[in-house]
């Protein structure tokens, strides 16, 4: 019988439909290789072909860098020039002010980060903490979400890997949910759903993949996506931004772990990761808390998904958190 | 400068990135084409490889099936059973009652919706509006939703085209978050939404691409996709399911008009095609309206949507809506 699964945080439904598939052998499908370009633009010596350097990571003593921060050569938004809010008839319309800038974690071509060092990976994780840090003093700006489309079937399109910062002018109505989602469920409980989640989890177990004592990795009860995994902090807080370097230590080896796991269970999966923190001015809200989100593309979203918001996932989260914890350390 | 773009009704924003590309020939990529297959469930002579027949539609004096509905083979979710609601832990659980039903729309395994002769095509909206009308019946059902995924990259994952049914238990949050904004914009305005984006359409021109009396085609001003395009009717009416046969006919026609000028603008795009009514007993909710959209899959949703709920588009719909205009009739 498929199961109805209803989120605790946002009160979406999702189909777990297990009879329909699918187990992680199904998902090895042919990748959608992204061409080897003839030059790339995020190889060292290649510089010139971004635009100006807003932040390089140098090692100590000088050097190539190792990671390194550009604006977008096709940015989605523009940090010149003012919002102009205005009507348009009845529709409301503003410019499309906002930073996108790229995170080239490290010099190599064809590194994935969950090879990088451990020293190297907290840089990166350092790295996104400044650049979210930067942007939030720019008062047109409410909100940046740090993301990553790793292999073509999730977004990217070029293939030295990279991620991505957007800061908008709004805070996303999606954003908005997840915090007036876990409002509500404080208003109710007057606990923290994420301290909540993290409890059951971790004494049920059958969802739980890692818990390394600062995060846990676990498959989420109403997993949209097959494989879909979340990385959740026991300590409260509510921006990444806030995070101190002995915590991005640790997401680093959780971090890790999570992609090493999906890397080798579902063969170089495209993913994208997500790093979920509050609007810019939300530091202290108790009932919010910053996480991670990985979701590797493995499905496609069709009409039923687009017309309802409902996912109809054929793995559920049980099977993918003993698949995952079951692949040789 | 890119735009944002509020969208009336959810109040979603969508940023139109125009620099970003996109002329609709950038769209015309290698389609991925689904396997032919050696027997075709959903051809004549292998009725028997589905289940049992919900309904067929036969010509005047019998023959052959013309329009035929069964369940789907590997439902999403299943008619028998009670719903079980219970709590697992902190979480919100039921079983997955529903209905998933398939509707094969011609026995021509290589037919297209809007190359089928208008009286059959009237027949195929007709076999539409009364499978969503005996499901309604069903006390533990509260919403349906009728849908189409055309090509691989759309979802479908059998060649012989047909539209799909789902009737959930509850009502999607999706679809409550459509009606609270009509509802929001009606008790602001004393105006029905769907009223002022038909007058302002009309009356500006650059997202308008048919207008056949009772219903016009445009490019939504806050579209999420390049070539997204909707269906409005201008009679007022809450529900698919009340539609008058005549309705149908007019309806027939403008859609034909769609998917003709998307097949030839876009060589054959893969599409979400969905019809939007509201809830089972909302009968008669002055400030919703039943609608269609078409949306084709030109672009790949990446991290930045799945976190946000904001959607990036190259193209703008004034661009969509002349180009649309200007393939020959």
């Amino acid at each position: 019988m498929p199961e109805l699964r209803r989120d605790p945080i946002t009160h979406r439904w999702s189909i777990i439909a297990t009879e329909r598939a699918a187990r992680p052998k199904d998902f090895l499908v042919a990748k959608e290789p992204l061409p080897r370009p003839r030059v790339c633009p995020f190889c060292p010596g290649n510089e010139g072909a971004t635009p100006t350097e807003i932040l390089a990571v140098r090692p100590k003593g000088g050097g190539s860098w190792n990671v390194r921060v550009v604006p977008n050569k096709y940015p989605a938004l523009r940090i010149e020039g003012d919002l102009d809010r205005r009507p348009e008839g009845i529709y409301d319309h503003m410019n499309g002010v906002g930073a996108h800038e790229v995170i080239i974690e490290s010099p190599d071509h064809d590194f994935k980060l969950h090879k990088l060092p451990q020293p190297h990976l907290v840089k990166v994780l350092e790295t996104y903490r400044t650049r979210m840090t930067d942007l939030q003093g720019d008062k047109r700006l409410r909100f940046s979400l740090l993301f990553r489309n790793h292999g073509a079937l999730a977004g990217a399109s070029i293939q030295h890997g990279h991620a991505q910062l957007i800061a908008l002018p709004v805070v996303p109505k999606q954003v908005q949910e997840l915090i007036d989602g876990s409002k509500r469920y404080f208003d109710y409980h007057d606990r923290n759903v994420f301290d909540d989640i993290i409890r059951q989890e971790v004494q049920d177990g059958r969802r739980l993949i890692h818990d390394n004592g600062d995060f846990v990795l676990v498959a989420p009860y109403a997993s949209r996506f097959p494989f879909e995994t979340w990385i959740l902090p026991r300590a409260q807080g509510t921006r990444f931004e806030a995070t101190s370097t002995q915590q991005l230590e640790k997401l680093a080896e959780i971090l890790t772990f999570a992609l090493d796991r999906l890397d080798r269970a579902l063969d170089d999966p495209p993913y994208n990761f997500i790093i979920h923190s509050a609007p810019y001015g939300s530091d202290d809200l108790p009932w919010y808390r910053w996480h991670v989100v990985i979701n590797p593309v493995l499905t496609r979203v069709a009409g039923f998904e687009w017309g309802t918001g409902f996912y109809i996932n054929p793995t559920s989260p049980e099977e993918a958190a003993e698949f995952l914890r079951s692949v040789p350390g």
